[in-house]
């Protein structure tokens, strides 16, 4: 745990010492509710709860029968089981799977334009039907009274959202509880754009793989993206909260404002990795804070990592989610990565390529923590979930990126604008454009001197963002809230918002005042034309 | 140095504990530059100044030689000394009394518009000429060859300035240095207005006293007060440093750009006291890091605050800048104080009104701090000022505000929109308006409840403020800067900020695919007709 910095000036002599910065105020015995969302969320959710659970506090988790990740009670929670009528229910592993085949296939074999708006049309129904089974969680819980009595017996001090579904947002309007939100998604896309000002002229769109310098063109396309995003939230999206919110709220309750009226959002970012944009008082950034120093390997990896010698070794892993690519492109890799020196660790669960490599060692899970802190590491091919890219950056390690689903492609691009990552798409992969990239990320400095400096960066932080996360939760257990720092203005009426009354208001004065003038000038003109005309006659 | 916190609810059992939450990479021997503002301003940049000679780091403080406050060295600093021409040099406190009883003169005589035209002309005069003169200590520094040449030699780190004299901004880019500001005051107001996002719909502007939620006529006059500051800002601000640009930098480096493009910006702002509004990445706030706790009392002004009994003592100062009202309304607030149970310390360098009661006890200066930490006080009659605001935040003490100059107003109208202050304009004030004003803070317990919450609220903290300052001024010599921090969406044209090219060229399409399709139709329509005309000839 000892400190950490940058490179340092001539002039600075850098100690490295523990200095107490911090007097906090600690809660014990706080009462937490969560409303996670499944797959690598959870991972991050989860040790959020392990962590609240050893500062004291009692967590109790919502899940649906059919969890995928998020098991039945444990030592750290209890758990509410909500079962879902079959018809409503996803299979998210299964769903994620085809669901990225479908794409790849299309995309490799060079759809027409009408296969892709199918495709999209598809996922768009998936979108709509994936909020709907959240939704229903909420109708289950709301018509199971002896549930919220019991819940509103337990008196929760705050309701902890992943709000990627953002139901939870709704019981806790209900209980009248403050809100958490440990975010990254949210239903029009990247967290920020529910809460704090988002100009689209360097903000880049969500589902926008796109830097912060853009062009006209690019703007134009950045502008229709976010409108886009706006559509799909509005017409997708939030309609099935909105039901909700009528059915148990009244007219008077709008789920939006419901959304945005959270007292703090812990936003699984960090500016190393972001791009710098305006934020808000009540946003607080932990990305990174599942981040920790590795810890030794096993014997039999330890001696596999070892025997990779000078060469030293990668490690392929696509994530949580997805956890096989087509054979077509897994062998193109496979045959990339035979022709390498260095050894390789792959997470790999679908069928075995079988044109692999000695050097390559395929295992079903790995401890990636540990092994992106192994000195002998050189690259990590990764699919830039932010997991993944924050164990990366925190352990200075550059990236091969194959981005496939969601925010990966703008997440990669991030790190490709530092020069950090090498992206190649997995619609064009080849082994010879694969080898390449391998080896310019090995033989170019510049990718790992630039993962090291975003890394330095990354570490240097006033408080590690897993305690600042633990301590803006008990935050608002202490005052109920923090409504002195969310500005309400979410509530006006977009035209007020954007001064779009006062402007035209001020327009009119001045083309009045203008008028007026002008017409004063040309009157006093014509009368005195009119008088010097009978002089003239 | 105990923790702190709120209320806390049932279920909760609050711990104070010291937590070592932070891993701080302290740097020692780092060298600062230093460009402060005097008066007010000064007190708080030299806590900073004493805290980073504390941690090891050698200062160096630009001033004047007439500079009011800042000493020639000190044992925490050396100083660099600039010698003005004599028609260049102001007297700041005579400049400030003189203003003021200007000011309250015309108010209270119920002056014309031409005397209050005339008066605000006068101000931007003045203005403009604080402006001049801190231009001016640039060009004195930059046609000394020898002195630049001599602060080159000595390598420093990093430039520490009070942007509301901006000059250092150009001695640090032409030393190619990264900067940090301590800022409140920057040339078109708050600090905010040059880095953030500030929706005029809900952000007051500076000088504009109004709460963020406003009605229709406030938002226009908010509109034009951003409208008069940004022209302020445009015209009478900044063409001192524009000509100094221009002079030493040539045409391609904006001055306006060198101010926006500061690394980090240490804010003296605190969210219990400033209304929410959207902030960025590089700025940290830093409020009340001049707050600590009280000390005993010298025995004499214990011994006085003990004889109050149980009513009680009210402190009053009006600040560091203005030592003395006119004695019309000093004798009014004298005549006040002498009506009440308790006992009054009143900071006052003027005359002395002859009817002080027995318990007013006037003294040139006093331990503020240690006052407003004592249990036995009720009340704090204060300017304003946000160092004497804070402190009585820290201590919870409510205010009785009798606002005076600059940002005093907007101070302590926040505190009235958040029930903890009471406000008396002093044009207006009279022996009985100010003893209602005194009697409802000290008898209505709501004033001292919302102080103390505020208290509860501003001490709860992951870092403490001071802390907070000295880790950023330190991370940016650690990283030479904090470019990551920071957008550059500044540098864009305002057209393409807001995106107006875009919008105008999406409207134009939507236009153009309009009158395509209404034309074709109505060509459509056209031959339609023309074809049955025939047929019915």
């Amino acid at each position: 745990k000892g400190g950490l910095c940058g490179k340092t000036g001539v002039s600075l002599v850098v100690v490295l010492v523990s200095v107490s910065l911090m007097t906090i105020p600690s809660v014990h015995g706080g009462k937490v509710l969560v409303f996670p969302v499944d797959g690598s969320h959870w991972v991050n959710m989860n040790l959020i709860i392990q962590s609240l659970h050893a500062r004291g506090h009692e967590v109790t988790v919502v899940r649906t029968a059919t969890s995928w990740y998020i098991k039945e009670n444990a030592p750290h929670y209890r758990s509410i089981t909500v079962s879902l009528p079959e018809a409503i229910n996803i299979e998210e592993q299964d769903f994620f799977v085809t669901f990225l085949v479908k794409m790849l296939t299309i995309e490799r074999e060079g759809g027409s334009l009408f296969s892709f708006v199918k495709f999209y049309w598809e996922m768009l129904g998936s979108l709509s039907k994936i909020h709907q089974q959240a939704s229903f969680l909420g109708i289950k819980m709301f018509e199971n009274k002896t549930l919220m009595q019991s819940i509103r017996d337990t008196r929760f001090d705050v309701v902890l959202i992943d709000p990627g579904l953002p139901v939870g947002v709704l019981v806790a309007h209900e209980l009248k509880l403050p809100t958490v939100f440990n975010v990254r998604w949210i239903t029009s896309g990247e967290g920020h754009f529910v809460v704090a000002p988002c100009p689209t002229s360097y903000v880049p769109a969500s589902r926008n793989a796109m830097s912060d310098k853009m062009n006209f063109g690019q703007r134009v396309k950045n502008m229709l993206y976010y409108l886009l995003n706006t559509c799909i939230d509005k017409f997708i999206v939030c309609p099935h909260y909105d039901r909700l919110v009528d059915r148990y709220f009244g007219p008077d309750v709008n789920f939006y404002h419901l959304l945005q009226g959270a007292d703090i959002w812990l936003m699984r970012m960090d500016f190393v990795f972001e791009f710098p944009r305006p934020t808000m008082p009540n946003i607080a950034y932990i990305g990174g804070f599942q981040c920790k120093p590795s810890e030794p390997l096993s014997s039999e990896l330890e001696e596999f990592v070892q025997s990779s010698g000078e060469h030293g070794f990668i490690l392929m892993s696509l994530g949580t989610l997805v956890q096989g690519l087509p054979l077509e492109i897994t062998s193109e890799i496979a045959a990339a990565f035979a022709q390498i020196p260095q050894k390789v660790i792959w997470r790999h669960a679908g069928e075995r390529p079988n044109n692999l490599g000695n050097n390559t060692l395929l295992v079903k899970w790995m401890p990636q923590n540990d092994l992106l802190g192994h000195p002998k590491i050189k690259a990590f091919v990764a699919h830039g979930g932010t997991n993944g890219i924050y164990e990366s950056i925190y352990h200075g390690v550059p990236i091969i990126g194959i981005p496939l689903l969601f925010d990966q492609f703008e997440n990669i691009l991030r790190l490709e604008v530092r020069g950090a990552a090498k992206v190649v798409q997995a619609t064009e992969l080849t082994r010879h454009n694969f080898l390449e990239a391998i080896e310019a990320v090995l033989h170019n400095p510049s990718y790992r001197n630039n993962m090291k400096r975003l890394s330095a960066l990354h570490r240097d932080k006033p408080v590690p963002p897993l305690e600042m996360a633990l301590y803006w939760i008990e935050f608002v257990m202490r005052h109920k809230g923090a409504s002195h720092l969310r500005t309400e203005s979410y509530r006006m009426q977009w035209y007020c918002y954007y001064s779009v009354d006062v402007i035209c208001f001020l327009i009119a004065v001045l083309m009045t005042l203008t008028a007026i003038v002008v017409g004063s000038i040309k009157f006093l003109c014509f009368r005195l034309c009119r008088k010097r005309k009978p002089k003239q006659e």
